[in-house]
């Protein structure tokens, strides 16, 4: 493609806002007082503190915050949890689609994870029933995203609690990934924490929080392994970033949460534009995405290749999203994900960019 | 040990002094801006460039900055190199004694990391014909720190080239820590840089830059790598922070670099007074390290269980300092790190206060 197009970003997993104003303003005063040396392994005190009264005031859940763990990032989190629970040919069940970088931290541990065909009769998630179908005697573990990336979807609380209960009858381990926890559209924003305590909780400060740069995150882990981890993270990371662990105690401020409620809300307004748009396009979205930014819709009425149309959709009409194929392999040429981090008129006129296209004939991979 | 007591830290492996003023102020720039969202998995063009310039301007060396690739600390560094270079059963080569972390990285990877003795005689460094030796046929790679920590203790550049020519007829790797780099008092400053291009070289913000609590580092890797270091970075750590990025543009100007010059001479001037002040204590050093900001002492003359030594200085005089046993198993009990990052005043303070314990024959350690 050749450059200066003015291109329609719908690629993209990041958030379009800016930092929090509060927590740019904390951070200033943090770099004013420049006590930026390394913090504890496990994060600060404060921030740990700070973490445990937010689920206390917004899921009504107790957590101690010594069973708070602040990374750098949640990939950290991710780091953190796949050394500790898994080596070499242990088995995690994913679902297929799901977001990729997840299973690379399971491969490195030199784990394997089996990816396993959802659809929209499951929410495109896990759900016991698939667990209990998939589960060999070398499984360890099922990681879990909910909202999902590709798909936005979230998983019923009363199938994660069965699946809870599934998982620790084979002596296995859930890892549940929460790190669009709060942008949920259509119920009350929930956890795992309030179902069970001894699942691997991981959250960012990255995605609600619009700190995407900040790389900080934390995860909430089982009473117990808190020493391991412990010993995991002074190894491999020594500490997370000071300054942003200062920074990010501003986000729990009210006028902070407002403004993160505001966003909220827009982003809603996106989705639910963009659900009607897409399907009078063509695109089939059977589930209706709940939560985080991203539309996982069915391509097959438009194109046989999803590759193929998201690269020519590119070229022509220089809107970008992603094929399946990002994701998965199951169904993955009959899919493509749509992010909805850009603002409502851009989608608009995307929208337009495609509806064009489609309707002029010239989109080879048409069926 | 009671709370309260005014113990004297000698056992920190953090440098005392703040983030230099205009990196601190680069920040704030950075935070007004408040484009703060992810860069890309191997930092920015900016910082990398900077870096290359960098390299040319102090040690006369030419890295293209595609070559240079800025991670979150030196941790994600070696974490990268680790996950493209090593897997199961592989070997890898150290010097005991050494920075035990960087073990684990390693042994994260399901390889294995083989702990050579070293001593004196060696500049407690690995020699290349200590590496030849100890090749084996699961051999892939040698990690070499210089300066090291805990020794303080450089390679010379006659053996680092050597070393760098064995391996290569192995068909192994090299990775060389430079973190302390910079950090060096009877000699220019050098890298490997100088002599090979085919080895990881690390590098770190958070030593000679003072920038610890930031975590940003970078290593520069051999060409041909950066597709594979980049996927795994993408991967598993997304990128790394983009405030330290911007900050640390700063680090480079001759401002920032004459306040670094100071604090130079300042960790010289604490090296200076404690390598004689230690020897008349009764302990030997019997190579004088020539950079980072230890000294690896030898107290066999005042005990037989440097463990026991530390615990109950640490008691009796509040001096912190560390036992050999952190740092390898080869003459451990021998052995204690002092490290210079406190003021000279300090370091006095607890020269006499470790000098008056002696005295007392209150040690029960003492032989």
């Amino acid at each position: 493609m050749r450059k200066n197009h003015d291109v329609i970003r719908m690629e993209i997993g990041e958030p379009d806002f800016l930092t929090p104003e509060p927590v740019i303003e904390a951070a200033k005063v943090a770099l004013k007082d420049n006590s930026l040396g390394y913090t504890p392994a496990l994060g600060t005190p404060e921030l740990r503190e700070a973490i445990a009264n937010f689920y206390a005031e917004k899921f009504c859940v107790k957590i101690p915050a010594e069973r708070i763990i602040v990374t750098s990032g949640s990939s950290a989190s991710l780091l953190l949890i796949c050394a500790l629970l898994f080596g070499r040919d242990d088995e995690v069940l994913v679902a297929d689609p799901s977001y990729p970088c997840n299973r690379q931290f399971i491969r490195a541990m030199e784990a394997y994870a089996k990816a396993i065909p959802t659809g929209p009769q499951s929410n495109y998630q896990l759900t016991a029933e698939l667990i209990e179908q998939n589960w060999g005697h070398t499984t360890r573990g099922v990681l879990l995203a909910t909202p999902s990336n590709p798909t936005g979807t979230l998983i019923d609380r009363c199938e994660l609690s069965k699946i809870s209960d599934h998982i620790r009858v084979h002596g296995g381990t859930l890892i549940v990934d929460e790190i669009y926890n709060g942008l949920v559209y259509d119920e009350p924003a929930s956890t795992y924490l309030s179902i069970g305590n001894d699942a691997f909780v991981i959250n960012s400060f990255s995605k609600y929080f619009n700190m995407t740069g900040w790389r900080l995150g934390w995860m909430v882990v089982p009473e117990g392994t808190q020493k391991d981890i412990e010993k995991l993270a002074q190894n491999l990371f020594i500490c997370p970033s000071a300054l942003a662990q200062k920074a990010a105690l501003a986000c729990f401020r009210s006028d902070t949460l407002e403004i993160l409620e505001r966003r909220r809300q827009e982003f809603c307004a996106r989705r639910n534009f963009l659900v009607p748009a897409l399907k009078q396009l063509g695109f089939e979205i059977p589930v209706i995405p709940g939560g985080g930014f991203y539309i996982y819709a069915d391509s097959s009425n438009l194109s046989s290749d999803s590759q193929k149309f998201c690269a020519e959709m590119l070229e022509r009409t220089h809107v970008a999203f992603t094929p399946g194929i990002d994701f998965g392999k199951y169904r993955a040429n009959d899919h493509v994900r749509f992010a909805y981090a850009a603002s409502l008129p851009r989608l608009e006129q995307a929208i337009e960019r495609i509806d064009k296209a489609l309707r002029t004939h010239c989109v080879h991979s048409l069926l």
